[in-house]
């Protein structure tokens, strides 16, 4: 078998976010009206996406998507990779497609020519630099297990899932075609966990999903207690550590833990001036994780990069690479 | 007659900027191909425009326009506007009508249904902060006299016109009719040449249009030396002193000079820590000299506030106010 050119294929959902400034009485209002949740991602159907961006001030349109910004990360490392993902046919899909395309990476599915439009993320920013965010997931529930290319899953050393994905049935189905094309190639499978609540809505798919399909875990703290259910997080890594070759579970300003044969690997957060907005921290790790991990370094070496590209990701606004994060690898080794 | 409700109504391009980030290199070979201007604005049509956008960098997205981004500085300082111009019924549109109505600014011109898409400004930022633009001006242009608001004009001290709208003959129109309604109605007119480029094609059309319905004339050096063909910039302020109540020209980073009833008045520009982008510095000068000329300020603290408002706008990316401008105004007295 020859060496797969590619490093990572994502499989994720397509969404632009329109990032917008608050302060937290409009998040408390809007959490009393509407179930907002600050700090964590609430789905949102269109009527409520059209009603709610009416509310919110003027915004900065990017790419987005948790599985898309970890791509951006992982080009900018140098990585070659590819997406799959559903946009539509309109403004908004043009962008979220040039903007992967633009890093180098492969991305051909098909729009969706009828029915919703591109996905987007309306993320509101308070001044503790949180941020809260309203997802409709639009044209991206979409995607379906035809949609999954058999060649370019072939052509990728890991193919990484991302797990909001998992808020439709027919997206379970193309993550177990992806996973299995994966496997059958001889190649390795990843998951990231996404949100804490997206896991709670879909427990036991995600751990037969874990236990039979993934090789690299990628979860916070907050999300692989809700995984296993358990209110104590050494409790949480030791049930992890059972069913997964690694697990590399970020903790914020803590930094992160990196599981791996019966091991336990603490990784410092990387030093950062200022926290402007934390946006795409957890999609920046696993950019960096990914991309040592394709190279064969060490799982140590691995969460270093995960860090810096972490604290670089969060020293600014929105959840996409400012700098060229292949510049920080020689501060990792 | 009443005291008019609104400060300023402005017409102007309805435009949505991508701003990327590209080395002078990628500049000089387009420019070399296409005719593409560092530093300065080429209008581009549809095809070029996808071309373009298909061979630059991810961007990031934000209302733009040069008068759009007057009225949000406008809108910062607390002052009540509206807008005139013309977007069309894709998403593109509805982010720049978001943006400003967000503001509180009135902006109820009808959406164009069939034909271009909403224009956009494919902005290029070059390490050294210089931006170069490209504007494909799509639907904007469809913007016709019937589409200038009578009451909404009446409503205003203040009627704004944006030169960039002078490339297509309509919007000429469009221009004399505001002015006229606004005259009538016993309010101001003000103008901004936009681009010594934009001023070049349209010469005699400016000349005619400033001597016959301008009291407010907005210009930088380039653009104010283009206008009179002059080399000297004593010549060309002292042929602009003949024709207009003031005129506020902007020399970067020497400051500006107001030029009313045959005096001078030089203000120095205020100091910024570090440029960042310079997109948008005239605009937001605009936007501080209106704010304080319709509270009723001297022509010297109008230009404090316009050089305070251009020294925010370029120490951060994009050409619309991070910054509250309010805020600013206790530094201008």
């Amino acid at each position: 078998m020859s060496e797969p050119a590619l490093g990572v294929v994502a499989v994720g959902n397509a969404l632009v976010d329109v990032l917008a400034q608050t302060d937290d009485a409009f998040i408390e209002q809007q959490a009393e009206a509407h179930g907002m949740e600050k700090g964590a991602m609430t789905l949102i159907e269109e009527t409520r996406a059209i009603e709610l961006y009416n509310q919110i001030p003027a915004g900065i349109e990017s790419s987005g998507g948790s599985a898309g910004n970890t791509m951006a990360g992982f080009a900018s490392f140098g990585g070659s990779g590819g997406f799959i993902g559903k946009v539509a046919d309109d403004d908004l899909g043009k962008i979220f497609q040039h903007d992967l395309r633009s890093l180098g990476i492969q991305f051909d599915t098909q729009p969706l020519v009828m029915g919703a439009k591109t996905g987007r993320c309306l993320i509101l920013i308070t001044p503790d630099a949180q941020r809260t965010m309203n997802t409709f997931l639009g044209a991206s529930v979409e995607l379906n297990a035809e949609d999954v290319d058999e060649d370019l899953i072939a052509n990728a050393k890991i193919t990484y899932l991302e797990g909001y994905l998992f808020d439709r049935e027919q997206a379970k189905q193309a993550f177990i075609r992806a996973a299995e094309l994966a496997h059958n190639a001889g190649h390795r499978v990843a998951l990231t966990l996404s949100d804490p609540f997206c896991v709670d809505r879909h427990r036991s798919d995600f751990l037969r999903l874990v236990e039979s399909h993934v090789d690299l875990l990628f979860a916070n703290e907050e999300e692989i207690k809700s995984l296993y259910m358990q209110d104590n997080f050494d409790d949480a890594i030791s049930a992890v550590s059972e069913h997964v070759e690694i697990a590399a579970i970020t903790r914020g300003e803590k930094g992160a833990v990196i599981i791996t044969k019966g091991e336990q690997i603490k990784i410092d957060a990387a030093p950062v001036d200022q926290v402007i907005d934390t946006t795409g921290a957890g999609d920046q790790f696993a950019a960096g994780f990914l991309y040592g991990f394709t190279e064969g370094k060490d799982p140590e070496t691995c969460g270093k990069l995960g860090a810096l590209a972490a604290a670089e990701v969060i020293s600014h606004m929105g959840p996409r690479p400012e700098a060229i994060y292949k510049e920080l690898i020689s501060k990792a080794a």
